[in-house]
């Protein structure tokens, strides 16, 4: 019990899949005394059981979560394999071709924008996200450059300034493994596979890019995985 | 039957509420060309009658219409009159005062980061929006500055241009019943009234509104007010 919801501290909504980023972003906020809302979304994933897990983390930490439906919005936006079970999740390290596979189009727009909105309602003077550099090839909407647009937009559409904070903008997953140990993140609790079993698979893309960020992190990896050590087969880590 | 879905003109998304000033915006985009695909947003609104005459709109142009539920967003963000029952819609014409009482915090750029990833989604070239002038002094998400903003962010979140395409931003209301008009646009079949009876209630600030602009534009009003002569009583027009 780390944060209170009926506390004086400067609100911060936090954006939380679940995964390692944002729960590492919502470690930091909370150590940087935020008093820190949680906002998840339930896009029709097959791996919902990632929402699980940030309800367990915010639970954690004692804060207030929303979860928030958008699945139909993503139904009309997308074909994404994230979403649609005909498409296959791709196997093996993160490739320019096996990421645009997962794309959702305007993904970060539509999420942003509505934790916006939240943090209009509620009086948040920042939302934080967790996207990082190792995100950038692929997705535009991960970039600096849309970050500050988008902040800027902001400022105009509600006439204040609420601050987007992406700790992660500029570092790679590893730095995030690391950021996660010196902040207590609870990173034992955040889920990252794509293929969504009882365990972590430790074959798709965001499995092999998890074990790989602890490895070279030099952080112990909590996670357990079906397949262990298929990771270093594909990383030159 | 103006439009078709197949048809090999550059395809555009006119988010249409079922209210004059989207449905004339339709009306430009079909008339110059446009392979319209409309959007509209269920919110909870409490008129929600505005989307049945949404559809009969899109039945008359023969075009695609999408319907997309917004509601738990907006609940999330928003204790706004136009979706909670326990807040009095105010009468009379529009004023600083009430109209805030109708505002969605950020709505405009929720709905537009939905619209921008459908046009990803089926190659369309363009969003159309219908905000107007007159919205200017209190929706700064109505602004030609915020306009600029969202086109820039989303040419950076997308890695493509797809243009924002806002015709009347510089005018007024009245200007949009003139274009109408000169377009052909089904006004008799569009919606404005907050109140949602059967007929149009005249007294609401949308309905005082509507009938002012006609009046203005020396066009004559299609519509049926419950009380048509009220409006008088309250505009200088």
């Amino acid at each position: 019990m780390e944060s209170n919801i009926n506390s004086p501290l400067p609100k911060a909504v936090v954006i939380l899949s679940g995964g390692l980023d944002s729960t590492v972003a919502l470690a930091i906020a909370v150590r940087h005394h935020y008093n820190a809302h949680a906002l998840s979304f339930f896009y029709g994933q097959r791996h919902a059981v990632e929402l699980q897990h940030a309800t367990e983390i915010a639970r954690y930490y004692g804060i207030k979560h929303e979860i928030v439906d958008i699945a139909s919005i993503v139904k009309l936006v997308s074909n994404s394999a994230l979403t649609n079970s005909r498409i296959q999740v791709p196997e093996g390290h993160y490739t320019s071709e096996n990421m645009k596979v997962t794309v959702v189009p305007n993904r970060n727009a539509i999420m942003l924008s509505i934790a916006y909105g939240y943090a209009m309602n509620i009086g948040a003077d920042s939302v934080w996200a967790g996207m990082h550099a190792g995100d950038h090839a692929i997705y535009p909407d991960c970039r600096p450059q849309f970050i500050t647009q988008f902040e800027g937009m902001e400022t105009t559409a509600l006439d204040t300034v609420i601050k987007l904070q992406t700790p992660f903008i500029n570092k790679t997953k590893s730095d995030i493994v690391k950021w996660g140990d010196i902040y207590h993140a609870p990173m034992n609790l955040t889920w990252s596979c794509y293929k969504g079993g009882d365990k972590h698979c430790g074959r798709c893309a965001t499995c092999v890019e998890r074990a790989e960020a602890f490895h070279l992190a030099g952080v112990t990896d909590p996670t357990e995985y079906e397949d262990p050590t298929y990771w270093k087969t594909v990383c030159n880590g």
